[in-house]
């Protein structure tokens, strides 16, 4: 089924629109350096989000398309080994030059070219724009959580915008989602876009179990912290308990404790007092593992994440969800061929799914299917934590 | 059920008999230094093993016991935090004293007041010594390819042992044992022992797939590095690539290119050329998930290896297979209160599942059931490959 | 004896106008990111050096004085104890705000200020102000070293400016000064500027020698690297061939060899071919020290240099000249009082002694008694040779 | 002048007979571990400077001698590049075969092939006999420094003998040795043995200054902490300030605080005490550099120490003292031509020259013109200080 031209570059519009809507507050400066290695300069999210439409669809199907400047395949590449060498990743942060503008003249060029290709591409090639576009959704995520990092590490706390956006406040009490267990179908099927990761749709047998209507709140986390969560070995798995001291960690990341006991967060409206009803975010896994535990409960596999998922009120929006799931291939998983296969097979191992999606996310761009995946240290995202419990 | 005090101690006895064994080559130079962080000092396994028995049975069960030495709860204590503090692992190399003599007399001295205590112990402390029996295994085999990896840092390659363990030649020919899926059940559940990460039994779903008859062998793996398999990065994990570029691998460990094309392999019984047809073992996890990706076929998950090694001829006493699963806990599992429950589950991040047994493993150590697990970098045990498909 | 009034305010005005000159090719963003622990961004160098002033005479001498941003205090503070707490040094890349507009607003405030203030200062605040001009002028060279590095990492390879500095082709053969020997003086003594570490002027015995007419020309070094200087170990001293080895280094910085064998040099002007007359930049102590013992000379002492130095014609304005001295104190040096005391002092320690001036040095910064020092191992400073040898 | 036979040998075996007196407490696995880079095993000493005899002597001047084994140039040579390939310096803890036993056999093969082939040496290899002689007595002291290192690791605190060497208390009261400056002579001058690096003898301009008639003592040194010395960033040179803070230095290496305010310390004798009386020892080129500023005065010049160095009581036999002097070459200093050349000239960088001889170096080993030398953080070695000042 193909989709309609129109209805496409409607589409293809609105995304490049919001990244830059997204990178609108920020200076030539602000979009340059690299805050770590996990992220990447705001200039590059626009930039790289641009040389994936370049690379796979115009340098492959538009016979008479001229690159807007030879180099930017090299600077632009992130990690796809077959579409060739690229920069250093770690050293993402040192290209002052290209400046914003040029990146903005970079991202106009491919716009014009694309937009004038579409009518003659085949459906191959806009399913490869379809891609192209939920690609550039996960970076307009990344470039807001990157931007938030890099604002943290400056003792000037700069605000990014006043509305910014965070996780809001849960009104519900906690109640419980019972699911009564046996075989059950997860993965996506229906004919709309989804990852590769996402399928195949097959069976599961679940236990009886039960999720959590609500997602923890900052004020939950704050017991967790004034229990001595932190410091109790027994609370965590060992690689969490290696991590939490090796890096002295007493809280998520961006709290801040402060003198009349009621912690402060650094987010993307600067620092705010710690709103104590809105879910905690910002947490790894080890800390999302220890702190089920501390409450004698656990994670959630993402298999009863998503046989429940519908019948919740914020499953998405708010908050990834770490899951109790290693990210591994679904079975008769295989890769596409050629470089978008490289998509998300290849980051299969060592980390684990997170499902929901936040509120950095943009809207419309995550399924109950969706699987994201991050190593069990990192918690740049806005993650936090749906409890689960065996029946 | 309560064991009976002769077969208990008679079992006590060959155990502890077998540790002594496998340490008689060395002197007290060679079970002293640590060749690696993962690694540890003969001399400290042989006391380590006694530690469990101490800290677990005799002090906690026999009120007259006078400990040995009261430094030792401290020098060998592992990982055990709910049993107090301990000495830095990454040092566990420089203890020169006590001397492996005295190691031997704290041995002696453990077995002496476990044999008096016996008869006189109830349920509970007869669990936990059969519990530091399979524990004192575990520790046999890993005190073999601890000294394999000492040795092999020795440029004059010490020979171990002449008659030293090591994967035997495979005579079978490849044939695929077929399942056809569904729902079955995995995990411990007779009365016999097994470690708590083995249970509780549950169901789980399969689609059909197929078991390879027999391991991958070295043979196999010298065509893999004939045909670029660790210079072709479409073939791995793209952690695993990272590995094989910043460590430079190019084979198996301790396999070494000789001018005549076959390689050599260092081993317990000293340099030799590599048996062709023997299993390849020593190999990370990203290896064997390379190697299958290469022959077009996978790793099997545990639940696929669990069914279907009945039938397999070469299951165990060869190498450690890897799975495909990630080591994580079953439904419902939940760890042991106190010290002991610090046993697998705090582990339970990061790591990947191997199944079958070793060359190295004691002789009646492993099951069906048995879960080994080691990170995907991990290489120094004899770990190797059966390979898989989906029908 | 004190300055007057309008000398010292037109020196001022036109020192901090070379600054602004010299970084008026560079965005916010070329501005902003530090390219290695040891660079600084040029933002950073802009609002450091106006934080001199402010700190060490506004702040102290006039009790009007309204700081321009209370925060600027904590973020461009470079290394002074007394001064108070300070921004991790090799965070200094990730302030993106201020913008570089609102550096340059920082600038005009203070040099408002300061102009207003100097008619009421005393001598002691005016030897300060004297002070950080001199200390402006080594920022307004370190500015441009740290940029060339910046612009280094940049695979585009940017043009600072079309005439940028370099060091300039040397037209005069290879002769040698001799010196008898015997008792001599070295030091600062004039009534001029010096920095403490110039003092005091004392006596040194010194063995005949003479010094070489010219530097070491990239043609020279071109040859020793031909000869295999960087593959012979009996060239190097032991730290030396340790990092030589270690980093793989093969050249000076910023040389790439190319097809034809004339290699060619990144610089401020971007890339070019070398200029083979020109004098050797950018090695390290260790290569200067290899390169001295391959040609059967060696390196001259700093009283070997100072005491020659009059009769160089390229003692100054090209490169530095590694000395064989390490940098320690004068007999009956002291630091001064106070946080400016820690201005040289504080290094006296594995560093090693570098003396005239480079291309980047500004005009009438340096003096034959200058002592500039640097670890052995670094060389993004116009760092050249110039050979001595024992008569 | 050539060393009569007998008197040549009788030194041979008296040096070689004091390396075993103190290799006589070990154990084989005492012998074997090294406990960090800097160090080296006793086993690897004993080895080691056999192998210095066999390498230099042996097989270069008697046709007929046959290597004890063809694996130990590899194993036991240094650092000689000239001297072929060597096994990783920092692995020689891994080294557990050959045993102890062995290594002594190798010494009683290369001692006899020594002795037989003596008469028959001409004057050139007796010249590096004696060379081997105090290359050996070098190591004599690196083999206590090190097992005492090695013994500190262990929580149980060996001891290495009751009577193990340490500095003794200081009688006298402190005066002040005054020299009026001047030209002097230092280097070595008269035909007895010397390093290459203590000549050539020259002239050095000294301005007045006296030094210390006694070394700091244990308990200066613990004013020095009570007055908070550890914490005061202006005592500090800015890489010792760096050290200390990163490294959490907080006195001595081998002190430790005890309740009572008395602190004790590690020895070869096992814990003991403090005995304030003693002069301090295993401390860095730092803190003694910052110990001279607090207490107002600074370290000698080793020309300063070399010229009064005869006028004092505790020059030789307690501890090295930290002298204020880079280690660099001396006028007209060239390495001997071959391996032997990479003695001492091949480490003249970043390290500094300790003057004197502790209780650990060799009874008649040093000389007054002896230079030791020592990177600034180092302090393993029994290092102390004596204070000078400028008059």
């Amino acid at each position: 089924m193909t989709v309609r031209v129109e209805t496409l570059l409607s589409r293809y519009r609105s995304v490049r629109q919001e990244t830059e809507s997204r990178a609108a507050p920020l200076s030539d400066a602000d979009a340059t350096p690299q805050s770590m290695a996990d992220a990447s300069p705001a200039k590059w999210h626009l930039a790289h989000t641009s040389w994936f439409f370049e690379q796979f669809i115009l340098s492959a199907y538009v016979p008479e398309y001229e690159a807007f400047d030879a180099d930017f395949a090299y600077l632009f590449n992130s990690y796809y080994e077959a579409a060739g060498p690229r920069h250093q990743r770690s050293a993402r942060g040192l290209i002052t030059r290209p400046a914003l503008d040029r990146v903005r003249a970079y991202r106009a060029h491919v716009d014009d070219a694309v937009a004038r290709a579409m009518p003659d591409l085949g459906e191959e090639a806009r399913a490869l724009i379809t891609l192209g576009l939920h690609h550039e959704e996960q970076h307009q995520e990344l470039m807001l959580t990157d931007i938030l990092h890099l604002f943290a590490q400056n003792p000037l706390e700069p605000v990014y915008a006043a509305d910014g956006v965070r996780a809001e406040a849960i009104e519900d009490g906690l109640s419980w989602h019972d699911h009564a267990g046996g075989l059950v179908e997860i993965g996506h099927e229906d004919d709309g876009f989804a990852f590769d990761c996402e399928g195949p749709r097959h069976k599961v047998h679940l236990e009886p179990f039960a999720l959590a209507s609500r997602l923890v709140t900052n004020a939950e986390w704050d017991e967790f912290i004034d229990d001595g969560g932190y410091q109790t070995a027994a609370l965590w798995l060992s690689d969490g308990w290696a991590w939490v001291n090796g890096k002295g960690i007493t809280g998520p990341l961006y709290w801040r404790a402060e003198q009349d006991n009621r912690p402060s967060q650094f987010s993307l409206r600067g620092r705010r007092r710690l709103d104590p009803a809105a879910p905690v975010t910002h947490i790894s896994y080890y800390e999302a593992d220890a702190f089920a535990t501390w409450a004698g409960l656990r994670l959630p596999t993402e298999a009863e994440w998503e046989t429940r998922a519908p019948s919740l009120a914020d499953a998405h929006g708010q908050c990834w969800q770490w899951t109790g799931s290693a990210y591994l291939p679904y079975p008769r998983f295989r890769a596409a061929a050629g470089a978008v296969g490289e998509y998300n097979g290849k980051f299969m191992s060592g980390q684990f799914v997170l499902r929901g999606s936040s509120c950095a996310t943009p809207a419309g761009h995550a399924r109950d299917s969706y699987r994201n995946f991050f190593y069990p240290h990192q918690r740049w995202q806005f993650a936090g934590v749906r409890l689960a419990k065996s029946l």
